[in-house]
């Protein structure tokens, strides 16, 4: 790396900083006035992180250097870890006193909005922390998308939305400047998070918990202010669905998002992988639906809400739940287990292994399969009605296999920490697809992570972060190629 | 399919069938000897078989038709269907009488080389039965390498084996005769299955033991004649190093047996999938050993030695137990879940993933990492010093992609049979690799599979026959283009 990107990394690395410092104000004003003494916490960390940030920015601000492929994933890896420390900060100075490895985990989870938590007692943390744990997700989530958007398409590793919106056919570009086009995804990101809160109050949150909420809903982050997540709201049918319904959303596309409600294009919802993540969510909703109203008291409307829900907020690698569903049966179970894999919209808030991706696959096991009984036919992948390129091709194939072998690699490790195979196997999956809970008494959706061994927990960080990094981000700085 | 495709495949059936039916005699002559009135059974199944059989094989006799491929995939799932309903027929007949379920069931884990059972009370059951269990399995394992050798490379679908013995390279190509090549290939078969019988029995085994425990373990099957597996000679550390041994052999590739013992071919040995193998055993062996010597009352030697023969069994996906390695603990148990994937060399008896699919997807994934980085580099993905065709790369990726969704499918169709998570995953899995021995309580490797629903065991009848057939033999079938 030449010296002019070396400032430059420092530099952006300092901004981030600024940012966060900058947020940090907002658990403060929160805790000052509701006479909290953790407002203290958050102010000074504001001025430890800002102060050094402030005087790095200054010193190393320039122009921005040739930027090319290695750089950029260097950035992307630099930028989610010093934010991962930044985050980490407040939860270790404030009362509840984490230690740096659960102020690492809890910060780690929440940027890369995985969601998985160690803090038990949620429900008497003080507001100023509860706050800045769902704004770390909300940060997170906004990053997520952008990097979605943006930077993974740049570096060849995500994406159908970049592509889409950036190809030569000028109807699908419709946001001629990239300016134009940050400010309208910030927009509407704030605004579903505004309209989310608004309907979440009126199904009867109280304010806080609403806020909370519906940042940790955008983010599909899935922190809570409350031990029992929105199983606290198990019984407001209303609550359950705004939730299932904004989750859903969050799943979807921000591009496709932007192209309906800026511009109104109806059609840009044919996008191909949209019709998969709606067919899994129907899938499993109506599955375990129909599973539930059969070997349960719930009736079917109740079975309905919690299947949807839960499995919305599964898909949309969420991680929130409305009801203990490891205790539903093995059905629902194994599909808990399956739709943890999935994964949202390439471009959304989601983790996973993503919609699109199972698009390609189809296709290639489909011509696949057609080339095993014709040897001599050509075999043309598509999505929807474009040609995918080879390299697309082998980059999904990368993803996913890569995908397989970090989750075997993960499971080991956790198991030689002491973790029994089911707490091992679904922790790593559920923190490399930034799900939230695994299942099995610890990590379920009615465990808490706080009493895994330490080892496991920076496992777990280094899972999350690769997951949220589309692995292929971080696994490219470990090819020797990248350093020659 | 033409009039003379059908009858030619008829025919084929019919001699299959001509040789199970020959087979039979084998334990109705063994139980005859011993004055077990299940002789009976055993010759009224040969004439129920071989009349029809012979009638048929006379009517439809004719030379052989232009075989094309789809003739090839129709022929090869037709053979392991019938031949696993004839092997079938002596359990219901026989004193034990098993249901249609439970004889299916046991033949198709027979002569898949699988190994599960759902017959408890091994130690007290009639010879002629238990010899027909082996018998099957040790048919089946020279029939999957007959598949691997011959049949897979010509559909496309397996091995590497295939291309480098019938290269153009006339070094490479020392069977001139495909004559002389199966006679070879069986010679060898039965030279080792011998040489295991004697040293099994000069480590301790009864006569009778040592015979079937041979074929089992030569076939990479698993059957044994005690309930506890090898666990009935868990003391006796020759009998398990004998096990280790021959496991390992046949875990090996057996066109490279041929060049070794036949040629004296020792470069043989430096087919990059056996140091891949060697790897997979070396590894799992050593860590787990040194995980019981620490966390066990074994000593070193038997630390290494139960380490060794269960992780061995596993990746060979004989199946075979010296104990019950699921209560070693956490470690162990998630190493025994990995080393149920892992699968032995193109060409073996063993099933599973393979050892050279790994090796291609490693290389596609490390050249894909470099064309990340540098964008305009050209892959070309080696084994050896041999290119991979782009076609055998794709149909690696398309055999493990097939492989990880048909295992979602059965884990979701078990679950919803009852079953909980852990047998559900295990179970798919432990088929699907045709390895025996899952996790947990009933199909773990003191478990057994006699108390799953009927339906569990169809599923996992159809799990076993598709990962025998490579996956990608039988879902051929399913795809539209076979039948347009």
């Amino acid at each position: 790396m030449s010296e002019t990107q070396l400032r430059f990394s420092a530099f952006l690395t300092a901004v981030f900083a600024l940012y966060f410092a900058a947020a940090m104000l907002v658990p403060a004003a929160v805790d000052y006035f509701l006479d909290n003494p953790d407002w203290r916490v958050f102010v000074s960390s504001a001025l430890l992180v800002g102060a050094p940030a402030a005087a790095c920015a200054l010193a190393t601000r320039a122009s921005a250097p040739r930027v090319n492929i290695r750089f950029g994933f260097l950035l992307v890896n630099l930028l989610w870890t010093a934010s991962a420390i930044i985050g980490a900060i407040p939860f270790m100075l404030a009362s509840i006193r984490l230690d740096l490895t659960d102020a690492v985990f809890e910060s780690v989870s929440a940027l890369t909005t995985t969601g998985s938590t160690v803090i038990s007692g949620l429900d008497a943390l003080p507001p100023g922390l509860l706050l800045w744990r769902s704004l770390l997700q909300w940060m997170g989530g906004l990053g997520v998308v952008a990097l979605g958007l943006f930077v993974l398409p740049l570096l060849r590793i995500g994406g159908i939305s970049f592509f889409r919106i950036e190809s030569s056919d000028t109807s699908d570009r419709p946001f001629a400047r990239f300016s134009t086009f940050t400010v309208a995804l910030i927009g509407i990101y704030v605004a579903l998070t505004l309209i989310c809160a608004l309907l979440y109050a009126a199904a009867g949150m109280t304010g806080f918990d609403a806020v909370n909420h519906a940042m940790t809903t955008l983010a599909t982050g899935g922190f809570s202010t409350h031990d029992a997540s929105l199983g606290y709201y198990g019984d407001n049918g209303a609550v359950i669905w705004v939730g299932t319904v904004f989750m859903f959303i969050a799943g979807l596309p921000f591009s496709i998002l932007m192209l309906l409600v800026l511009r109104g294009r109806l059609e840009a919802l044919r996008d191909r992988q949209i019709l998969v993540y709606v067919g899994f969510c129907a899938i499993f909703t109506l599955s375990v639906g129909v599973y539930l109203r059969v070997n349960s008291d719930y009736t079917p409307f109740e079975a309905l809400t919690h299947s949807a829900f839960n499995f919305v907020s599964l898909i949309t690698t969420t991680g929130f739940a409305s009801a203990d569903y490891s205790l539903w049966g093995a059905f629902p179970v194994a599909c808990a287990f399956l739709a943890t894999i999935l994964g949202g919209c390439s471009g959304s808030t989601a983790g996973g292994i993503k919609a699109y991706r199972f698009l390609i696959l189809f296709e290639m096991v489909r011509l696949g399969l057609r080339q095993l009984i014709y040897p001599s036919s050509i075999a043309t992948v598509r999505y929807g009605d474009r040609r995918v390129e080879p390299d697309m091709q082998s980059t999904a194939v990368l993803f996913i296999s890569a995908f397989v072998v970090i989750w075997a690699i993960a499971l080991i490790l956790l198991a030689a920490t002491g973790l029994d195979f089911m707490t091992a196997a679904t922790s790593a999956l559920t923190a490399l697809t930034n799900v939230g809970p695994g299942l099995g008494d610890i990590v379920g959706p009615a465990g808490n992570f706080a009493t895994l061994p330490d080892a496991a927990k920076w496992i777990l960080d280094a899972a999350m972060i690769l997951g949220r990094l589309e692995i292929l981000a971080v696994l490219v700085l470990l090819s020797p190629a990248f350093w020659s």
